[in-house]
């Protein structure tokens, strides 16, 4: 019997936003892993800790850090083989993801190397999307609205015709990229109805309008959401 | 003291995927609300029924399912005075909302009724998007994809452009619209790659190429997602 991997979806951050089938099975597995700084505490076990009882194998997956942040091929490839390694063994191993692990995650690069070989099981979580929407008070789509979500890192002549036939509007991965995603709204209409959300539903978080952002310091853990409609469509 | 009004989002359907803290609120309010058709069960409230104490105060929200249901203003008009009624009297209540109540929810026509006079709390909840993308063991969006989410009801003139320019779907309501839909991604090239999926995260799930599905026989609750590349992103 060789054992399952579970991609765990543990939402946008609040503890409490973990589902009751993330909870059982991050306590039931023998081993877990997680992706972490070069340095320092993991945001995806970090949002889970209160509920471990302890006591479980831990596989931390440091993935270095950059400016614009590309896939750390031999990290992932070694937390492969090491994850493998469990499974082949008959333990279930699982994969904490923030938010959830389909939705833009780095699961899918851990998913990619182990599902031909695996059983494998994606337990879908809150994902920073809805979080956000939350967190602004205001409807994300509704009715028969276009939802367009974005990475920022995209380039402007891609993004701009997005932006201008956009009706609810996700703009992810934000980080260096503010000035430039603050302009392209400006150009597009958008701008007035957007609002930028910060570390959504943890105790820090913060929900701004453009012009009250400081672009040197938007975090990773940041959206912009708008609606062309604005607050209208209420 | 006023009560607050809670929009709680309750997952997709299993009831395993219900947050704790959606779980906490639930059990704690005196009041519970959730849409319900003209004859019958609720599906938001039988996802949370094996986790509900007994003994709450129940609204059941009636709207008339019509072919193209169009939100039932007196329904919701009156559901509104009687949610208020109670928020007035101090007593917290629930509105229970399938997957997120932001995300092409009913709750906003409730909570367009009574936040501006009433506290609003929204608990995100997993998506009806991300649960189906976890059923297709496919990643939904990952890199620097855009994911376009479009509802099936919109005009062709207004899909199809919005089809050619798209990297990562999903298509919502789908219903009588499916062959519609079908065409159009014959069109535009994402059929062969496009997966159909009916009633995620719930025991008769089904994941199906869309040559497999009877067009006569989709239901609300179904949604296909296709991405571009197909199952090369790997």
């Amino acid at each position: 019997m060789t054992g399952t991997l579970y991609g765990l979806g543990v939402g946008p951050g609040d503890p409490e936003l973990v589902t009751l089938k993330a909870l059982r099975l991050l306590r039931a597995v023998p081993v877990l892993a997680y992706p972490a700084p070069d340095v320092g505490d993991s945001f995806a076990r970090a949002i889970v800790a209160s509920h471990l009882p302890g006591g479980q194998m831990e596989i931390a997956i440091r993935v270095p850090m950059r400016v614009d942040p590309t896939p750390a091929q031999a990290v992932y490839d070694a937390a492969a083989v090491e994850i493998g390694g469990h499974l082949d063994a008959g333990r279930d191993v699982a994969v904490l993801c923030e938010g959830d692990p389909f939705f833009y995650g780095s699961f899918m690069y851990l998913f990619g190397r182990l599902a031909e070989r695996h059983r494998v099981e994606v337990v879908p979580g809150v994902s920073s999307l809805t979080a956000c929407a939350a967190a602004t008070g205001l409807p994300l789509a509704a009715r028969n609205d276009v939802l367009t979500v974005l990475p920022a890192p995209l380039p402007e002549e891609e993004l701009r015709p997005r932006l201008q036939a956009a009706e609810a509007v996700a703009i992810m991965k934000l980080r260096r990229h503010f000035k430039k995603i603050s302009q392209l709204l400006e150009e597009t209409g958008l701008y007035e109805n957007a609002r930028y959300v910060e570390r959504a539903t943890l105790g820090h978080q913060r929900v701004l309008k453009l012009s009250e952002v400081d672009p040197e310091s938007v975090p990773y853990f940041s959206m912009i959401l708008a609606h062309r409609r604005g607050a209208a469509w209420r």
